[in-house]
This record gives C-alpha cells, structure tokens and sequence, in this order.
C-alpha cells in the first residue's frame, strides 16, 4: 500500500480528494474560488458546475436535513424537467420570462426524430397545478401539498455569483392548495416556522431573517423571503433585531413605513442573501388551469395555492461563503463533509502513528476524512485539512503520541486539545448520524 | 376528524394518493397503464412523467439501494445536464447521436440574456472525463471511479415503453479510469459482481442475467448488459441456464458461436429488458481529450476507461411489469412503497376496529400506508390495495377481531392468516430499514 491519497470515510478507496490552490481570479465570487480550491465542485460552464466528492457530500447533507422538515408539511414527488409549452401559454409566462430555457433535438438527426421543443423548468407551477387537479375535487381534500428537490434551469444573463445564481441548480419547491385565504396562511405560518427551525438545524439559524418582501403581481400584500446576512450578498434588508425580523429594500417606501409600522431609517441596513421564499401565489395560477373544488355547499369554488422554495445549491455556496476564513472553508458541523479529518504526520515507516491512526479510522472511519499520503509536507496536509474545513482536525504525530494520544483542533475556534482516543469521543462525539 | 385520506406513512397527513381506475388505453406499456392507475405516476408528455408520492417512494428506494452498492466501487459526485457544446465537437458527436438534446432560450429575452445553447446531456462522457485529467497525474492514482444519479435527457424517436424508454430518465452513470486494460477488467468484474448483488435485492436476480453483447465503436470485443426476462422487453436474448449467462440476439452470428464457443440454437431465446450495461470504453474518449499519465518509468500514456449504466425510473418500470398480476402491482419487500398496507373495514363510529388500527399503524406506521377512508366501499378499498401493490395487506374489521385479531394477506401469494399484532410482527418483522 503506497498511502498516497486522503482515503475518504470508509468507503471506496479510490483517489477522489484534490485541493487546487492556483484557481484563477476569473471566479468572482468568493464561494466559487473557495470551493474549487478546496476541491468540492469544478465549474463546466458560467453558472454551471459539477460536485465532486467532497461537494457533493455536502450538497446531500443539506438536502437530508431540508427534507426531514419537508416531510412534516408536504408529501415528496418529483416533477420533470420538461415541460409542455401549451401550458407555459396558458399561463402567459412562454414570452416574458426572460431566464427561460427550451430543449430541442440538437442536430438534423435528433429534429427528424422529434421536432418538438419543450420548456426546460425554472419553476414547476405549469406541471403541478394540473396534476393537482387530479387530487382535489371537494372541501374534504384539503390541505394539501407536494415538494420536490430537483434540478431548475434557468438562463441568467451573467451569472458570476458562484453558486449563489446559477444557469442549473438546485431548488426544493413545494406548493400548497387550500379552499380560501386563511387556510392558506395558516399552512403558510406552519412552513414559516419549519424553515425557521431548518435554519437552525442548517447552522445559519441565528443571522438568518423572516423578511418582508415584494408581493410581486402576486398579490396586493407581500411574499416573504429568509435573508442570510452576507457580505457578498445581493439584497439590501433593513433588520429589526428586536422583533427578529426583517424588510427587504425594495418594500422601504413611505407607504408601506405605515403598512407595516416601520420606520426604516431607524433600523439597521445590511446586505444579505435570499436563502428561501414564501409566495401567496392566491389564484394566480388555479384560475388560468381552472384549478376549482366543490365547496359543502355544493357551489364550486377556486383553490387558493401557495409556493415555498427553498436553494439547495445556494445554501451551499451561502454557508462556504459565510464561515468561510483566511485559511479556508469552515462548516457548521451537520453540514460539513465529514466531522472529523484524521491528519497522520508521519512516515508510513512510522509504525505506531500509524497503528494509532488506524485503530482511530476504525472507530470513527464512517465519519473522517483520513490524510495518508506520504509524499506531501506536513505543513501542506495541515493546510489541507484548514483549506477543507472539517469541524475538528485530528493529528497524529510522534508528539501527540508522546502527549496523550492525539492533538484535536476546532476548525471554528482554533482551539487545541492533547487526548486519548476514548476522551476523543467522549468530548466530541463518535460520528454524526442523520 | 373525517379520516378521507389513505394515510401514508406516520407524516404529513395531506391526501396524497388516489388510484385512477379508467386510464385511457392510449398507454401502450403495461408498465404505464398499471404505474399510472396505481397513482404512482403522471405522463406529462410523451416518455415524460411525473413521480407522485408512492412513485417518489419506490423510485427513492431503487436509488438507496443501488446507492449502497455503488458507495463499494466509486466516488459518488453530481455533474451537470448543461454541457459545452465545444465537448461534443472534440468527441464527434455534436452531429451523430440521433437522440441528443440542446438548450437555448425560449424566447427573444431570454436570447438575449445569452444567446449561447448547451448540450442537455444523454451521458456524461464529455464532462466526466476532462474532470478526472485534474485527478489523475500519475500510475499512483489509480484506479478511480466516479458515479453519480442524474437526470437524463433523450430525444427518442417515438417513446411508447413508459419507463423503460422516456425522453427524460434517472439513471445511475459511472466511469472508471486505468492505467492498462488489464486493471481495467479487473475492475470491470468488481463492478460485474456488485451488480450481481444489487439485482438480487431488488428482488429481480433470479431472472436477470449477465450479457454479451455488442462492443459498438469501443471495442472489438464485447461490451455487457444485465438482461431481466420481461415479456414486452425490447431485446431477445439466448440464455445457457447452466452457465448462468446470456447472448444478445445482436451479436448471435456464426462467428461469434466460434469465439465464443457456444452454440445458439441450442439456447432458450426470450424476450428481455436491459436494465444495465457495463461498456470497456478503451481509450475513445481519453484520447480525444488527451487523458495520459506519468507510469513508473516516467512514460506517459493514455488511460484506459470503462463505463457502467444503471436505468434507476426503468428499473421501476421493469418490476412493475414483470410482477404484476391481474390484480394490480406486486412490489418485492424492498422496494415497495410501504410494506404494509393496513385497510379498516368499519365505519369511524366502529370503535373498536379503529382503535385496533390506531394501535398497529402506532407500531408499524412509519413503514405502513393506512386506508381510513369512511365514504368508500370495503371492496374498493381491497381492490386498491391489490392495485397498489404493497407486500402485506392488513386487514381490520369485526371479522378479524373475532378471529385473534387481524387478517394478513400476502400480496404475492394470496395467502391468508388470522394473528394477533404481536405474531404480525413476529411472522413478518416490523418495518423495514435500509
């Protein structure tokens, strides 16, 4: 055994950990650079990028720990991305949605084939509302919602914000039908209070706003959005701290000062990233499809609907973005690719290093990187292991050995601790479980 | 409460299943019409469908469970369905897949936005394999394996199989990179057993066999499939029960009987689907792209690949089919839906049967569907759990009661018990877990 890559939980042993520090400048956007140096995604075009190992543990962290909170308003489906451009008429959306995409056959061949062209889905009102129908007919069919994580298209004109606005990304949608307006806020204050404990769960819980928004031709009254405070982030929101609540620039005007109660220029002004939306989409969308239910009455009445997204792929690049420090990425721990990252500073001629790093992984191998190789500095593995961030860095090394056993580093901290293997555990836990 | 719903699963309690008895007999596939009356499937266009609930389910667990085999062999990662067209240039395929989708915008804003298009990807060879050049430097780093489940996108001609052939599919796509052609095989048969494995506990290995089959412009020997008898599959197959293997008809020429040494005639000749294949791609793709590495003695040369495709949504397809009875669908355990199906005979006034229900879904729920529903027949609601397919029927009434306490069926025999729901769980174990 040569040892000469980091080997990856306890799984297939095959070479899947890179860190490419010399990334070029041309990405913009922090969270890009960042995740490509560290290795976890690789940009294939502007605003379109694949998740390699590392990226895509992440990826998936998130979207377990958003599902096991969608799961208690909504049943999971998944739509397809192709869409049947009738329905996109119907809707009047076919020629003024400017981010829209169409498939087609790509050469004379596939044409021939097939001549149609369909809708790529930004959104998945144009599928769910008719299949809606299917399900709802009378008073007694509701509420009821459906979600979806899937992959959304869209054609943005420039995107240089990482993962923060891509041409394909990932979005969980949910939508929701109700017989009038106040079941509709009610399941709308149920979902409201699940994205708040997801936030939570997510470890952005605590800069993380219930912002009013615009109603857009929505609605007379206002969408609401989740802000994540960043730096880099392309919204300006005005934060209440006290009432834990937030107005997005684009509301602050005198009129809705008085709407909401408000006065803007007393509260605090900072830029902030949209993590997930809350739409009343009312009848917008039931009317054009005649989306309508029997009512006990027996009158026959339009289902009111509401819409829930939420950015998979953004959060990623939001939460990269947000802890990120000098040294690297850091992530909060539910979401990290593994908790522990085991660094062996030693020759494999070492024995007992590696002895010990051994009996470790196979306490704690379904939840570590391990750091093996041997032809690489042990300043360049600790860089690594800073660049990757891992809540906790786990030496082994003829010091640590001579000082208990291992040295433990908090990625968030920079705290240090000598210990035993079993203080290891009983101070930090074994392996996360899902 | 007014109990309308089948309940699914201990969670969101939203109507969410509903059974469609008169689908029109416009759905040629068996596998459709029976997915679609079922509830577990929408066409949205045609070779296009929406997953509902149950369809979700059962399509997630033909997922988990490939997943945990594919985890033994390969790094999971998540590429793009937006690839550079200059890719398809470089490999010579822009203008030759039949099949091949493009992207653009689909309207005169969004051209503007960027009026580029993209290749929405059939496979991912052209992405796949300039990312591993930034893996693979030297013989040291081999062999490695990416594999990752994606969303396909195929212009098919004219897609009347329901799952087992769509214009948009998910599919498990790996690829494998080697120093030589021997590593290559090696790995090749890693994968090849891996596979044996997973068919087995999709409940379909007994009748699914290891192909020959043609090695198209890769190789001059021959490419493999995994081949499930299936009397509406789209191949024909020459199966040797004796030596557990099989011959596509495509390749059953009298030159092959010689290198292969096997006489066809002599053979049983079926009907089958292709639910894998496992393709030596050689060097076709890496020379194009110039895929090398450094070996030992400072060489460089090119790397050799392999690529192993798994139809996730046609696997679905396929054993829907192929257990199906008059009845409805027959799931094996471990990829139905739910494995019970608990179905209360009585009205919500018959206490008794209903605090009986309550107690078994209490103990078995998160892996039960409950079928509650006041304002239907007894025999309809049998009938939809024999449409529905889920492996044991529960059945709860004053019948049932008198007789120990519930009637179990099983859905792929049709037998029948009387227990108590202490020997349910006894007999049949509680849920399931993956």
């Amino acid at each position: 055994m040569e040892y000469e890559s980091i080997k990856f939980k306890d799984e297939y042993e095959g070479n899947s950990i890179e860190t490419f520090k010399d990334v070029s400048s041309e990405h913009e956007a922090l969270n890009a650079r960042l995740l490509i140096q560290a290795g976890f995604i690789n940009q294939e075009l502007a605003g379109v990028y694949s998740y390699t190992r590392l990226g895509y543990e992440v990826l998936n962290n998130i979207e377990e720990i958003t599902r096991s909170h969608m799961r208690k308003v909504g049943n999971e489906v998944l739509l397809p991305a192709l869409q049947p451009v009738d329905n996109w008429k119907i809707t009047d959306r076919l020629d003024t949605v400017s981010s829209l995409f169409e498939a087609r056959g790509a050469n004379s061949l596939s044409r021939e084939n097939n001549p149609s062209r369909y809708i790529l889905g930004p959104t998945h009102e144009e599928i769910i509302t008719p299949l809606a129908k299917k399900y709802i007919k009378s008073y007694r069919d509701f509420p009821v919602s459906f979600f979806q994580f899937q992959t959304k298209f869209r054609n943005e004109a420039r995107p240089k914000s990482g993962l923060l606005r891509g041409r394909e990304f990932l979005m969980k949608d949910m939508y929701s039908f109700h017989p009038d307006k106040e079941d509709m806020e009610e399941f709308y204050d149920r979902v409201k209070n699940e994205y708040t404990e997801l936030f939570k769960d997510l470890g952005i819980g605590d800069d993380t706003f219930f912002t009013y928004a615009s109603g857009g031709d929505f609605t007379d009254g206002f969408s609401h959005e989740f802000q994540t405070l960043l730096p880099n982030g392309e919204d300006m929101i005005y934060i209440d701290r006290e009432k834990n609540v937030a107005y997005n620039e684009e509301i602050a005007t005198p009129e809705n000062e008085k709407r909401l109660g408000v006065s803007f220029q007393n509260l605090e002004k900072v830029p902030a990233c949209e993590v997930a939306n809350i739409f009343p989409l009312n009848l917008k969308y039931s009317k054009p499809f005649n989306l309508t239910y029997t009512d006990k009455d027996g009158t026959v009445k339009p289902v009111y609907m509401g819409c829930y997204g939420i950015g998979i792929s953004r959060l990623m690049g939001v939460i990269a973005e947000k802890f990120a420090d000098e040294k690297g990425l850091v992530w909060p721990e539910n979401v990290a690719p593994a908790k522990f990252h085991i660094v062996t500073l030693a020759n494999k001629e070492d024995e007992e290093s590696y002895l010990l790093s051994q009996k470790l992984f196979d306490l704690i191998g379904s939840d570590a990187l391990w750091d093996r190789r041997n032809r690489v500095s042990a300043g360049e593995k600790l860089r690594d292991a800073d660049l990757i961030g891992c809540p906790y860095k786990v030496i082994i090394s003829n010091r640590s050995i001579s000082n208990k056993g291992v040295e433990v580093q908090k990625r968030s901290t920079g705290e240090k601790f000598y210990m035993s293997i079993g203080e290891l555990i009983d101070n930090f836990g074994g392996p996360r479980r899902f």
